[in-house]
């Protein structure tokens, strides 16, 4: 590894050991004094570099590429508001524990508080929000630098994807010359063939992460709190992007089936779309293990004395209230041992990778048989049946509502939500944004057995970067791409279009476009106009026709009821198009109530039918 | 003050104190956890709401109008990564001096870290960013605790505009009902009669800041050391907002007078343009006192011997590259007694107010005239009349390059910088982007007796924020409004143009188009391609009539040469106008350096023929 002076030497050590690392893309802002990172990754040939010019934009890009492969991406930007910039996608990373890694550009330490141009404190700058901060040491062509250079690559890469994944930060100052311009002495010959130059032919430290499992022992005393529920349940919440690799769906729906617990499949579980889902369709009554609806119906129906949850808290307000005031034992299944349960009743931490702990339990279940071949003799037999019977009724009525003739003269903004996901193509990237469209996207989008990844910006759920962080998980696959949008996060993230083509993303983008924050609607501030209208509401008549223009997007404004055919036309078309589908909130609201009566009436019946 | 529940009485109370102490503009975002703060903001008779939809643009407008005004802007936001979006702004307050007050809504403490939706760390968010943070305790109609929440609203603005001027951070814990619903008991008929609840007519507490002066055998040491030299110099840099109104522009001119100084004026140190420079213009050639051209020469004169410094570093870096190399006794004021010097020359630093120091002097010269007439003895002959000889010769260049003629075989962008300050309106507000656009204002922004207040963010010095601090700035007065930015900000900030509509605000927006970052060619990393083009210059091709379209603003592309005719028309019509002049960036840039050479070229002459 040889360069003209140190900074550039800097960078090159840097890019290649992330590189043999297994970094794979980098998000890089334009900036001065972070020339010598963005030079290295820019000549790196097994690097993608994506450039950006809002740095706001760049992080909740990489952010949207690290959510959807698990795998760390990297981000520059130069030296002072550029970094703060970095903060709400460093934020929804630490939450949504996404590996990102920061690099931000910094001057020597001696400008730090000296009134010197564009130099501010970045000292730990995103506070506890980071799994790991840490300052590079000043650029030096010396032995004991350099490696620890190496290694802190290796060991920052390893912590954004270590027991909690998240972002990871590191600040790096650097002086002038910032360009690849010849210094002579600065990076001596006879340095360029050392180890710590050169690095190793593999990282320069390989590392293997542990993760947390539960004993054999653990495993059978869970197993029997299950098997002796009489309304045993296991609830699905949003998956860390880390830990869908090791959870097998097949893995879960089986173990469900042999407990005879009903899966509640949070949109973002990672369980609610794909082959397993359509396992037991040939006993579709009684057998169906998972359920999407239930955000429509849950509190009417009977509660569950033994709950497995697995992932973060669920989407489903409804569902979270439902299992508060169940009183059921509670486990909860944490990777990293966190404590994500806001509403205090769960009653049993389990410190594991869920994916072990499912395993652990099919192979407690196989060795009881062995031993012992009863069947798990508690479990109600109304308890499965009820749900699938509600689920049913659930899509029944969304069905009704989706009728041609009904969304003419009722249109309601869950109805996009529900084309959207029925008529994605398998497999599919989905993105959905918060507010509005992921409640919808929870309560209206049916269990799949086609592949659709739905993502959201769960951890913080922000309005803000939707559309960056949308393009950046299309980046990083083949797949179709998808985002469902509301207007005020459109406008939010605008400057993330820009992506589209410069980073050559193509997308399906629907527009939920009810002029203002429609989800206002939802709370009793609905009742106090002023402010209600003015702070709340906030319409703001915007033409957005104009953003495709500005970044050569195809803007298509579309009915309600014309909105499938438009959907599947632009899936099939290269480019990326928006479907700007209008409502008028508060009736779309009102509809929205009254699908949700009628479902409730309909789930009352089962259970008064049972009794 | 009565409520109908503790967290309405909690915003209302937090309101009222704040509007008795003198806060008169909030800038808010729409959120829900903020409902309490918002409803009783928007219902204040004395507090003007601005409503913005983009918490980073809300943060950097309420950031333009506290510079304006020298007085506090509050900002409101709900809970999660709004806060974050803040921190830009909340950054270059920091460095800026502006007093900027932060009210973020949070969740209730036992639900931070628990996995809670939209609930992330918002305790001490912004670092040592800001100059004092608290956390509001919860709210409940307690005699002490509504007595201390007065108490901390009082001292939050105190902290915002203290010795040291700053951000300070509320962080607002509210649980629900959050709107005005009524709780019965929640806030008893008794306790709204409390001095607590209704507070007192003037603020709860009245606030005195002092400021530090120094004393009077200090001004006669100065002026001692001021008297001596040679070749005593003034250099004024960019002005803190709140140290303006104590700045008395002709004191300093006087000052310069009786010391024989020339006047170096930052284009926002805020003696650059006003009554004050025009008062020797009947001697103008040697006694002119305020020089504003000095970028383009100053290194081709002698050095000072003596410098008083006053305000941050000049945004010229020729200036203080000269400085630096002077090896002068520079005297640095700052009134916070901070050490804003990078070059690390100063060799004396007072703590006090530039005002105080200034009227101190002038005393100190009426106190030694009275008790022995002698004028100051030793400042060399040439030494202002260099500095006048200089200035003409770099504004007869510069005026030649100006013309018709000249203009349309080479144009370049200092020119429409020039005509921007030349042809402003008396009085007018002229906010200036970072990177080009203020080194432009900074060397061809001739000195006027105007009445212009040229503002730029030079805290931090990022491209972010820039439409919305200059639109903010617009909201504080009836000056017209110019705002000159590049094509970069122009773009990173489209989101803060929505205020142009919202917030009722006109403004002149003139638009140099170089397709992506000029300021690079300036930078040795132009020789060096790829990565230049791709990662550096970022062209982006982008049609920004669209965002005239999507804002309500009227677009016209200018040719250079007809720029001053229509800057004119604009400024004369109602409704914001962009003129966007195209040029290429790298012809332009070299354009100016061939300028630069010829003044340097007529500058050494002038030293030459006084040899």
């Amino acid at each position: 590894m040889s360069a003209p002076n140190r900074a550039t030497l800097w960078g090159r050590v840097l890019a290649d050991e992330l590189a043999k690392g297994g970094l794979e893309a980098v998000c890089i802002a334009p900036g001065s004094r972070s020339t010598p990172l963005t030079v290295a990754f820019a000549e790196h040939p097994e690097i993608d570099v994506y450039s950006h010019l809002d740095e706001r934009s760049a992080a909740y890009f990489a952010l949207g590429r690290a959510r959807r492969t698990g795998e760390p991406t990297a981000l520059v930007c130069t030296s002072g508001t550029a970094a703060a910039n970095f903060h709400p996608a460093v934020m929804e990373a630490d939450q949504a524990r996404v590996p990102l890694l920061v690099l931000t550009a910094d001057r020597p330490p001696e400008l730090r508080d000296s009134g010197a141009n564009q130099t501010v404190d970045q000292v730990k700058l995103y506070g506890d929000a980071v799994r790991w901060y840490t300052e590079l040491p000043e650029p030096e062509a010396d032995e004991r630098k350099v490696r620890s250079l190496r290694t802190t690559a290796a060991r920052a890469l390893a912590e954004t994807t270590g027991v909690q994944p998240g972002p990871v930060h590191l600040n790096c100052p650097f002086r002038k010359p910032l360009e690849p311009i010849d210094v002579p002495g600065d990076v001596p010959d006879s340095f360029t063939e050392t180890t710590a130059a050169t690095g190793r032919d593999g990282p320069f430290v390989e590392t293997t992460g542990g993760a947390q499992t539960l004993a054999g022992d653990d495993h059978r005393r869970l197993l029997k709190a299950l098997e002796t529920a009489a309304r045993p349940l296991i609830v699905a919440g949003p998956a860390d992007p880390t830990a869908l690799p090791s959870l097998e769906p097949s893995a879960v729906t089986d173990l469900a089936d042999r407990l005879g617990a009903p899966i509640l499949a949070d949109p973002l579980s990672g369980l609610r779309y794909g082959p397993h889902v359509g396992r037991t369709d040939g006993d579709a009554n009684a057998r169906r293990t998972v359920y999407g609806g239930y955000d429509a119906y849950v509190d009417a129906l009977p509660t569950p004395d033994v709950v497995l949850r697995i992932g973060a808290s669920p989407t489903s307000k409804r569902l979270s209230h439902w299992l508060r005031d169940a009183d059921a034992r509670q486990f909860l299944f944490d990777p990293a041992g966190a404590w994500r349960e806001a509403t205090f009743t769960a009653t049993d931490l389990l410190a594991a990778e869920p994916g072990a702990v499912v395993d652990g339990l099919l192979e407690a279940i196989a060795e009881r048989e062995h031993a012992d071949s009863a069947t798990p003799p508690s479990v109600d037999d109304e308890w499965r049946a009820r749900f699938a019977a509600a689920e049913r009724r659930h899509w029944a009525i969304r069905d009704e509502a989706l009728a041609a003739d009904a969304l003419a003269s009722e249109p309601f903004e869950g109805a996009i939500l529900a084309s959207t996901i029925v008529n994605a193509p398998d497999p599919a990237t989905v993105f959905v944004s918060n507010s509005m469209p992921i409640r919808d996207a929870d309560r209206f989008g049916r269990p799949r057995t086609a592949d659709l990844t739905v993502l959201a910006n769960r951890g913080a759920s922000g309005i803000d970067g939707i559309a960056s962080t949308a393009l950046g998980a299309g980046s990083a696959t083949d797949d179709p791409l998808v985002l469902v949008t509301g207007d005020l996060a459109f406008y939010h993230d605008s400057n993330g279009l820009l992506a589209v083509d410069r980073c050559d993303v193509d997308a399906t983008i629907v527009l939920l476009d009810n002029d203002g924050g429609g989800i206002f609607h939802k709370l009793p501030i609905e009742e106090f106009d002023p402010p209600f209208t003015d702070q709340f509401k906030t319409p703001h008549g915007l033409e957005f026709e104009a953003l495709g223009d500005m970044y050569g997007l195809e803007f298509e404004r579309v009915a309600p009821v014309d909105f499938a055919a438009a959907y599947r036309r632009s899936l099939e078309s290269p480019g990326t198009q928006v479907l700007a589908v209008a409502f008028d909130s508060e009736p779309s609201h009102r509809r929205r109530e009254a699908l949700d009566a009628r479902v409730t009436s309909a789930v009352e019946d089962i259970v008064d039918e049972s009794d």
